[in-house]
């Protein structure tokens, strides 16, 4: 009996999110449950919680008013809204998302592994843009007003940039409950640990001193 | 070792239908398997039954042979082989239903939010339709006889009327394991608890109690 | 020669909307493109516009800004960006929008069958409610103030209405490049045709002369 | 101008069936366009019919009622209806089918590389069965009676046979629009043109001239 | 509390293969994770392992240089690297093998019910053909030189005969992390138990001594 | 006429890649077709092949068996095989690559936006690794000999670095026919035209100069 016990406690402990796929959802919805609220055990995905205990509140999040915290390096902050943080979101393929812009602030270069990203304009004028994949690498650009849409591509890179005097805001929706975020720089210079410095010089054709100049910004 | 076993206990009590897509298994099939059949917990599409334990009867569903009970104020009877009745379907993105209608008796409009459904006529002639979406809203019917076709396209609102004198029978396909169904009236007049009634009064441009009225039928 | 240019005729003419799935791109973007600008042909999904061609205006849509007319029945409006109004959303799987409400206004009682709907409260205070399907139909209502979000899943028939005594204002997002409307009431009082009285006084239990009434209204 | 000629030539020609994929339709529905009703010519699921042209007929078929002609080698008959037989399906991934059992008759084995199928039986007394995939190969075989259903996964060989002494009827349906069939004895031993007897011999361990005496009847 | 240790050794004992859908992965990877090394029981595709357990041997696979032993009836021999044998691959859709072939082995008619199959040759000549489904059954084959590729899409039944007369040997991939391997003459002649051998002898045509001839070699 | 002619130049000069989703396919294969070759028009995944026209050289492909050129600056070469390549692959969700390293070559950060990669070492010493998404930004490498298999999971940043003294070779497999490769050196700071220096530098947290000496080697 010690042993089914044990066993049960690998379970819990060996496993924290599990696998469900964006489309095509099997029932009304799903959503996410914790098993433990007393633990940080958290099964993502692999648990609807009972029909009966749904409320309105697994479907509601609170927060978008608020301006996100711009004072770091790239002046801006992006509040997400994903099944981590609205579990009623769990296999229904949306999340949504607001970005605060300091002025002159950017949103680096990033992907979304698993998502596009469609975005409107609430406060300020935004310059965005994304590039296609190889070989042509083509920039695409817009200069966004308020009130204006811009769509990013599924896995390409893009950026956003305020270049207005004042605070920028604007709300993104993305195609999946956890589209994923690849800060460009973070992940190429500040990986756990650190691409080495050689493979870094030869990928971006400068020296290895400069790649350790980056690497420790990140 | 005791709050483990709370903790199991509340995986068990809090959890019964878990999330799988439709499209593309993973192996040959996937039996949804009952956790405990002396309690009503079903985690239903979440584990598949070991393979050593299956059986052909995993894949048997019997009773579509059977007339359903047809004394009800539409008049008709829905039989349905979905995966909570034959579990095999788990993970295979079909079901089935055996549809009755007494003389004049109507299937009332309904949706499935997720499939679409092909019907064929066994004995009598029913007059099917579905309504296109907005801003059409086109209504497109036909009378079918025995052995006609129809196919009623996802999640769009559709009906069936016996317009024969003797009962009527069809049988249905949809493209999902776990289609659901919304029945409008029942679902915007018959709610638990109910929508406000202004609300429905201005949605169905009527009076407030024209609503009550048709609220106290379902 | 004149037979080919005869069957091509029919292939522009006879075709408009072209299918496309929504997941999984085969290709970076595939800009919807318009075979002839100066007809009202165009085929939706059917064909990439090609690459040399496309702009970054394809990826952008203006006018989200601008309050749309409330000056209607429900007291609501809602200002599309779908791939009709965005050719680069094409095979992208997502779709915004923008919900005026008058005070009081409502957005009536309506399905998307291809979209799960999540929304944030820009302005007012707005009360949101979806109802699941048989058999359970339960209502699931929350009151919104400025900055919530709520999740409507996918297929299920859903309302909002504006509580507050201004103006309400929301940005909505789907998940699909075409998430489609089916406003209940439109589609089953207001169909072209109409839906048979008779069919309708059952389904709904109420007169045939109640039916008619409310037919005369949509 | 003659070149464009030719070249619109050459893709009338040169293209008879275009891809769809069969979950997550675009739009209310796709119902798949010929070209040219009096060429051969036909792009399935290429070009969608433009709504104004689209009737009810086209959602419709007719002829299930009617019993096919089971004299033949394996005394059975399938009457499909998939897209190629109602164009309303295209998109909506499901089709149907009656099956036909003289007595004694088999439907012998096959596979659907595309579709799940799930079947019930109208009249008569139908054995049943499918094999996994490899290492197991289990048969699951379960004898039928009217009214009960039985479920076939994707991809895998399975097989029916009347084993009563009249005829029998089954209706079943499967999980694409065009499910596709893959009867062994014909695909392995009557390819057009054959598979090398030597290739045969060794595959199914018997002597080349056994290959060459199954060969001479497909 | 008994019951409830009851109630989690059935969970374990019966369920060994969990679903999950090959296409859009929800995380960056969901490693399928074992749920007691020291048992058999193995829940493949339900649960992720821990993001702080996972490490780069969960993502890697050694032995694809290693021959495989092609002493057995046909002169072939597959290694595979599925979910089974590389847990990273879990939910990301696709897996590899290498074959093995002694002079003139074959590898025998078969099909991969849930992958299309793409192939290239490192060493020797290798004749390939598949068969296309009903009505055509059309034999499409070619004869592969070292660095040719080819593709046998999903479902068809399909083989590779060595016709050189030392060893050869490919590399393959297919588009699921559990492709499945569906061997004709051992589904059809050689299941567990065997098919009737009358159903047998009247679909391919033969005397049912010719059928027991070929079960016995299977 | 003469506008119908310019309408189908139009059609044949506007269009050059049409979208197909990779999941399940609706026939057994869709040739990609080329409408016409004396032109640089080819309408990829629009169009199949008619089925008479199809030939085994549509699902053939010759030359990985030759070294590609690695005399560049990162000192390795993809020789890819995709649908551009092998237009038998239409559909079928799946394509192979071989890459070439020069000694202390590297195949430089990259991701493919719509493809998981697998990877075995036919010769050499090969570093591979890939990092997470935020915010943990892990990196997990492994050292692979002959023989070895690796997963790159979708969308996320990897690399390879051949660290032996001799040439280098893999072949890799990607889950999708047209997987994209998004180089991140040159889609970063060698776009077309170039992401604007200040923001690459605020991004990368260095400073402008070193923006644009990255820039002028891309």
């Amino acid at each position: 009996m010690t042993s089914h016990l044990l066993l049960f406690g690998l379970l819990v402990a060996g496993c924290s999110v599990a696998f469900a796929s964006d489309p095509s959802p099997l029932q009304d919805f799903c959503v996410a449950d914790e098993i433990d609220e007393n633990s940080t055990v958290f099964v993502n995905g692999l648990v609807c919680k009972e029909a009966r205990f749904v409320q309105a509140d697994d479907f509601f999040y609170s927060g978008l008013q608020l301006m996100g915290n711009t004072s770091n390096a790239v002046g801006s902050a992006v509040t997400p809204v994903t099944v981590a943080e609205l579990p009623g979101l769990n296999t229904l393929g949306i999340s949504m998302a607001r970005i605060d812009f300091a002025p002159q602030g950017i949103n680096p270069p990033h992907t979304h592994p698993r998502a596009t990203e469609i975005l409107t304009v609430m406060e300020g004028r935004i310059l965005v843009g994304f590039v296609t994949s190889n070989p042509e690498n083509r920039l695409i650009t817009k200069l966004l007003q308020k009130g204006d849409v811009f769509v990013f591509p599924e896995g390409l890179i893009h950026f956003q940039k305020n270049v207005g005097n004042g605070y920028a805001v604007a709300i993104a929706a993305l195609s999946s409950q956890n589209p994923g975020v690849i800060t460009i720089a973070n992940v190429v210079f500040g990986s756990n640990p650190d691409i080495a410095a050689d493979i870094l010089a030869k990928a971006f054709q400068v020296d290895v001193n400069v790649v350790y100049q980056i690497q420790s910004k990140f």
